[in-house]
């Protein structure tokens, strides 16, 4: 039997479990929802038990298990194995969740966010596959990112590394919750292109979307790119300028990491080209001309399962590098 | 005896050697002009006689030298050991300098940028021992940068990572000789803060810099922070600025990199505390609250000899890690 390895995604709706081969297939998964109100006991109890499923399913021992990755909102530790706190699991508060898996699996577990799992998945099995250096920016509801360098998370020494969302883009800009004012993420995260075309269309700007408003519907970053595409001039003004920050991030990705792949991740590369080739437009229209080491910029290959696969993969790369045995 | 490593630092004017010890601490040191202009081979040729006069001087044998660690302009491939061209040494392209340096000496040669070295100094020998995550900014003419990254330079797959001084920090901003608008440089390196300040004098702004501007004498970040220490307005507003950008630098660097330790280095550090204190004081004006994960803000222990012990420091890593026998 060849082995696998247990990839867990936590989020704050769901818990996705699978088990992944050494190549970063899936063998098997399986979804259940996260009751993470029930506290963190019960959830990993959970945890375990769609861990003893999966092995059924597939008939395997758990010495054919190599290790268990577990990827959470964050902060968190990957060094110490702690969830310090996260807003999508509520009242979550410094759990020890490598302790608490490893006392009811046997398995060698690693923690790491769900950003970091995201972009490790990418580049082990993904849309980085081959590359060492790899950046996946995950379009979401906010902006989040994972740097691999050199084949390894880019953590820094706080473990707080890629917070890109938050680099500042303009002085004295929009408010962010975080404390900062023009933060990145004000300006191309898909909730909050939402939350400011609303603002604009509450304000009376001619627009198709303000019958979507009128209705008391919930405005997205697809319904933008829906009547963009229609060609409602409010919302492609709205898709490009969200499209121009992105790009320019990407001017950023290259000059601080400089990257060989940067893979968008995340809800919103559902509109695909139409997102790419305009980030791809405004990144070459912004870049400079000095030499060309540009990122190739693509969409996720692995979607959804990216962040379960990536998990699973830093439990086969720390087998691999001898951190577990 | 000891064994030792030597470091060479080559700049556009001088090239600076000297024999390292295993703490960081300089043995010996010789510096004499580049003469770039001669081309490679004789400026290496003076270097391999730089490494034999300074064992001379000590009198140890090749065999208690580890290795050559050279730091210089670039772009170059620490990879290859060949440097592709520099603004500072005019002619020089493809230079295979680990090759020649190797055939000249015999020593195992590792080659870098000048901005990687002096972090690598910092980190290893100055502001940043001790810390495994560190970042250095270098505010000599432009704006050049570092980053250690548990203990290994960031470098990237274009080997370019860390070109922090062109993240553009003001979309559409002022024009860069790189081809972008906007870059950081623009806004806080030193020859550009006096740059736009003497532009501004001879657009009739009132100052007392408008005497040395009318004397015909060069303009430097040195004039500006003399003028705003003496109660200078318009320098005063000028030097602010360049802090204010500085500072917002330092949130970015955290955000990105989430060094322990950031230092600030180059020939704008003579400004002591009155670059420090500013600098800190916009970085903690503009930085979250999400989290406490701000590094220290040190200016450089090492000065103008963080690039000849850095890379020295650089041969002593790769002996360390068997990369050098």
């Amino acid at each position: 039997m060849d082995k696998l390895a247990v990839g867990i995604d936590v989020g704050g709706t769901n818990i996705v479990a699978a088990l992944v081969a050494a190549d970063g297939q899936i063998a098997e998964q399986w979804t259940r929802a996260t009751g993470a109100a029930r506290g963190p006991e019960a959830v990993m109890d959970d945890m375990a038990e769609m861990v003893d499923e999966l092995r059924g399913r597939l008939k395997i021992a758990v010495d054919d298990i190599i290790g268990l990755g577990i990827g959470t909102p964050g902060p968190l530790s990957h060094r110490d194995g702690v969830i310090h706190r996260s807003a999508n699991l509520p009242g979550w508060k410094d759990v020890h969740i490598r302790r608490g898996m490893l006392e009811r699996t046997g398995l060698p577990t690693i923690l790491d966010n769900d950003a970091n799992i995201a972009a490790f998945g990418e580049y082990w099995a993904g849309a980085g596959k081959q590359a060492r250096d790899v950046v996946a920016m995950t379009l979401g509801t906010g902006l989040g990112m994972g740097v691999i360098t050199n084949g390894e998370i880019l953590r820094g020494h706080f473990e707080n590394a890629g917070e890109f969302g938050h680099t500042i883009v303009e002085m004295g800009g929009r408010e962010c919750p975080c404390g900062q004012r023009g933060c990145l993420e004000q300006y191309c995260s898909p909730g909050n292109i939402a939350k400011y075309a609303l603002e604009r269309i509450q304000q009376g700007e001619a627009s198709s979307l303000s019958d979507l408003v009128g209705k008391g519907e919930a405005l997205t970053s697809r319904d933008i790119v829906d009547a963009a595409q229609a060609g409602d001039a409010f919302a492609l003004e709205v898709w490009d300028e969200a499209c121009r920050y992105l790009g320019v991030a990407c001017v950023n990705i290259q000059h601080c990491f400089n990257p060989q792949i940067l893979v968008l991740a995340g809800g919103m590369t559902k509109a695909g080209d139409y997102l790419l080739s305009r980030v791809t437009h405004h990144h070459k229209h912004h870049c400079w001309n000095l030499m060309d080491d540009a990122p190739e910029i693509r969409i996720s290959a692995l979607g959804n399962d990216a962040g379960v696969i990536g998990a699973a993969g830093l439990a086969w790369a720390a087998r691999n590098s001898g951190v577990i045995a």
